[in-house]
């Protein structure tokens, strides 16, 4: 179970791409914490995600998002600085093989200031999409495209992997 | 050398975002075939990448922006239709070992329409990104995000693999 959860998301364009991401690649849940953008103008931007803006959960803090889950994985855009051990990073095609069958949550910045160490400190892992060291800074519902893809893809291999099994046995 | 080549994009926020893209993954040039929405307006969107909307070159036709590239690649949210050769895809991941040191373009088209079956038909390759089957048509600038992320893992694949290589020789 994959749910993506957005911390204070301030761009109505944002959010409705992200809810027709969440339909793009399957996700099963949306959560919202304490969202500072009219999610009714964010339809605008959902296409046929619609439905996750109309059923996506709203929620006051990001612990209220996160209690009930098996395993946390926040996401930045500043990785590794040296011995911050807070910023310790995975890539996004390193997190697909940790799924399985937990209840997994992807956790999302604000785009003007990502989240706070305290927020990041809440969640077990760090993903960060290696980019232009220059500018690695993604506009968030990219950020969130990137992720759902690579976890998409390792979806589709998998089921490549048991309908071949299924095959030759 | 990787150019991006948007056909007629009619949202300013999917330019803007585009040329932040272009940052973000040290993309070469931006291409954009007869613009139908204000240039100066998507500004607003591309922050750090506003440097590849001010040089982006406009041009009249596909031709005009392809003509001198040693391989167009084009890409389309509607992948293999039985029967239909043209429609036949690659995945953005089998892309990356043809690129090299060719002059590569990747054409992106309408946020309405996609491309016509002649702009494709003016490529070499047809990309389709795998999503829901239900709905696997990505928001343009959002199908960008995940092509330029592929090709940009490969590239610091390559370099990991040449500085392990200096490192051993
Ligand atoms: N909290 C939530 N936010 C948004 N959409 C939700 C939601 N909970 C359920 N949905 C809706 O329910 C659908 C997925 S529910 C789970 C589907 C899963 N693939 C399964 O079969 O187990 C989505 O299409 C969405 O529209
Ligand atoms: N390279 C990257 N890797 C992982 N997540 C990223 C990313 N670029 C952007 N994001 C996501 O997009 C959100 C908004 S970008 C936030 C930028 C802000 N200036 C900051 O100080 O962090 C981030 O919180 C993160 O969830
Ligand atoms: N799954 C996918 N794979 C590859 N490119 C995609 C994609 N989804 C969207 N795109 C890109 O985004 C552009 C706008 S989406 C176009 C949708 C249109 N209804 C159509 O008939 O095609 C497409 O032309 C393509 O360049």
């Amino acid at each position: 179970m994959i749910r993506v959860i957005l911390v204070e998301p301030e761009g109505e364009y944002n959010v409705g791409f992200i809810a027709r991401l969440c339909k793009n690649f399957d996700v099963d849940q949306l959560y919202i914490v304490n969202p500072k953008c009219d999610l009714d103008k964010a339809k605008q931007f959902s296409a046929k995600g619609n439905t996750f803006l109309e059923r996506a959960k709203v929620v006051d803090k990001l612990e209220d998002a996160i209690e009930d889950l098996d395993l946390k994985i926040s996401t930045s855009s500043i990785a590794d600085s040296k011995g911050d051990m807070l910023r310790k990073s995975m890539a996004p095609w390193e997190i697909s093989s940790l799924i399985g069958r937990r209840q997994v949550g992807l956790v999302f910045g604000r785009e003007s200031v990502g989240l706070t160490r305290e927020e990041i400190a809440m969640t077990d892992i760090m993903v960060f999409i290696p980019a232009n060291r220059d500018y690695p800074v993604l506009n968030l519902s990219h950020a969130v495209s990137i992720i759902l893809y690579e976890l998409w893809k390792s979806k589709v291999n998998e089921n490549r992997i048991s309908n071949d099994m299924n095959v030759s046995s």
